[in-house]
């Protein structure tokens, strides 16, 4: 059979998946990565995995996602797996002789995996946001993922939500919504505004998903934090929808898992904070979870391909 | 001869160009805007202007510029003028049998105009940035211009650009950056700031253009109004850099007549703030001055032929 496969390339596991031409899943796979020596071996692991699920199939595409920025098929650095600039596609392209290789962010490729499996479908133009540890976002408009002049479209995370210099951001500047929306930044939150008197005082090593749940049993400090988290991402989510008019805000990754609780807050900022316009936006959870990646990356492999 | 005609129509003008199917400019008019009775007798002043256009020519395509939000070819409403919806399009379209019309955001139109014949010919993707009595903008992609879900994409002068609730807006919220870097807002600045020992106290009727002309002299509180609405442009910029990554700012509109010395403020705030990946962006002023927007109408018209 004619298989195509997509990569979600992670900082904790590399996930595998098998399609066919019409992007069905065959079946899925996924290793540990290991980031010792800079992730030297990461590569070699992986061509050593396809070779694994091709099996008596032929292979016709390979796609990648990535977490770090990606231009024209060039990794131009992966902090987490401790990758410089690394041309990923000419190696597996001359490993794979003949077989059309793809890669793009990580974010970009979960986004794509909405757009053709997920709750994105209906939409021709809309706005994918990722809600972890950091806060990453994909931009498709008229079907197409846009990647900007050098592969940094939709960095959505690094968007200016306060003024005054109140949390510098690990990219240099001040008060982006990912230091406010993120996980990492809802526990800077939950930190600061902590009183005795809350629920979340009780917890020795405080998580995000500790703040949601004493949040939806009415704690008024959780609710508090998480009310700030969602207006600074409405907020950020303001300017988006200013910019590009779209259909609609898939939100994904592991804060998404706060389901419609942290959905409804969003959405109910976000109208009072919108250009009235551009108001008229659809949100939605993510519905392909940790499979949105290899889904994205595959079909990114077998658009090259047609 | 076939020809396209290119209308930008104004608050206070109406301006027709008059082009071949190279886009060549062969013939330019004006009348004025009779915005008299919410601007009932604006739609048969341009039929009756185009007939006189016309002469022997074979009329193929018109495209026009409005002052306000447009959504496939309908006009939804255009304050300057007195309109409600207006399906400009169709009444042209009965009238002038068999000829396509093509209806626009004026912002989007100037923008076109930039991108065919202009100083964003070179650019696939960019932003064109009005800065006027307030501020519009418009984005192309790939050489295609973006309208977003129902024609208000590109809205920058509405993007908040303080926190803090300082200066409320004509669309209802606080601190869109057009309160801070239009003609408007720049005065507005100017007028909090102004005292004594400034050049600015002996003005009578305060101009945007005295602004600038002080600070060009020298005059300190000039110099840091200047500084205040260049600053805050950059902040809005920033995001939509953050955004789309495109390659390049377009900066037109009356404001921008300042030239280079708001386009070096504009930038140099500008690589302060961005994002560190998307810094690689040109700056320029328009080229086009007035005409833009009768280049761009006529080119929408033209490219709906082809």
């Amino acid at each position: 059979m004619k298989i195509v496969i997509g990569i979600d390339l992670g900082g904790t596991e590399i996930k595998f998946g098998k399609f066919n031409q019409n992007l069905d899943l065959l079946s899925k796979l996924s290793i540990k990565t290991n980031t010792t020596n800079n992730g030297i071996s990461i590569i070699n692991d992986i061509i050593h995995t396809i070779k694994k699920i091709i099996e008596n199939d032929e292979l016709l595409g390979i796609g990648i996602g990535v977490p770090g920025p990606v231009d024209n098929d060039i990794v131009l650095g992966a902090q987490n797996l401790g990758w410089k600039e690394t041309n990923l596609k000419k190696i597996l392209e001359e490993e794979f002789n003949g077989v059309k290789c793809k890669i793009l962010n990580d974010a970009n490729s979960a986004c794509l995996g909405e757009m053709v499996k997920g709750s994105a479908m209906e939409f021709g133009t809309f706005i994918f946001v990722t809600l972890g540890t950091g806060i990453g976002g994909g931009i498709v408009i008229n079907h197409k993922l846009i990647s900007g002049n050098n592969g940094s479209a939709g960095e959505i995370g690094h968007l200016k939500v306060e003024s005054g210099d109140k949390r510098l951001c690990t990219c240099g500047l001040y008060d982006c919504v990912e230091q406010y929306s993120s996980a990492t930044g809802i526990l800077k939150t939950a930190k600061e505004m902590i009183k005795k008197d809350s629920m979340l005082y009780n917890f020795d090593n405080l998580t995000c998903k500790d703040v949601f749940d004493c949040a939806k049993a009415n704690d008024k400090i959780s609710l508090d934090v998480i009310n700030d988290a969602t207006k600074h991402l409405a907020i950020a989510l303001s300017y988006v929808a200013d910019i590009l008019n779209p259909e609609a805000f898939i939100i994904g990754g592991g804060v998404s898992k706060a389901g419609s609780f942290l959905l409804e807050r969003i959405e109910n900022n976000f109208s009072k904070l919108a250009f009235p316009h551009v108001r008229n936006v659809k949100f939605k959870l993510a519905t392909l979870g940790n499979d949105a990646g290899i889904y994205g990356s595959a079909y990114f492999a077998l658009e090259e391909i047609k």
